[in-house]
């Protein structure tokens, strides 16, 4: 899967800031972190809960409507922010 | 789960290195970066691999050898490191 848009994930990612923060420093203590995350990790962890390899109350329904771009970028997105919860620091492939 | 004490936690992460990095920060770029994560997260993810909930092909034989206490003290220890990699921040619960 090609390396996704990390401007284009933090216009998909509104979803997912409410467990796992704007700052990608999750608010819900049994839900991860994300900022700074490994890409290719976050792109299999959401691949399989679209697929239903992995199962979650709160991910399956969001995850199921991904489409492949969208995992891409949502993955490239969270990679790219400050692991310390600084927010973002990515630098868009469309500038 | 009673919170484990992240100084025992460093004593048993020699394998757990191994992936996800001396300091949290994993060098395979699939397996996941640890450092500073949610330390209930790491128990139930570390729980789910030993009960099979969670199958992977490299995390499956160690966890299964981890007692409750093994995971609580795993845990603490990647949640108190410092989540950009600087390495070991945690407060030992013996001192």
């Amino acid at each position: 899967m090609a390396s996704g848009d990390p401007a284009k994930g933090e216009g998909k990612s509104a979803i997912c800031g409410q467990c796992h923060g704007k700052n990608g420093i999750s608010i819900v203590p049994i839900y991860p972190n994300l900022a700074g995350q490994k890409e290719q990790y976050l792109v299999l962890a959401l691949q399989a809960y679209r697929s239903g390899e992995r199962v979650n109350m709160a991910m399956t329904p969001h995850a199921r409507k991904l489409t492949d771009e969208d995992i891409a970028d949502l993955a490239a997105f969270y990679a790219s922010m400050d692991p310390s919860g600084g927010g973002i620091k990515h630098t868009s492939k469309t500038n």
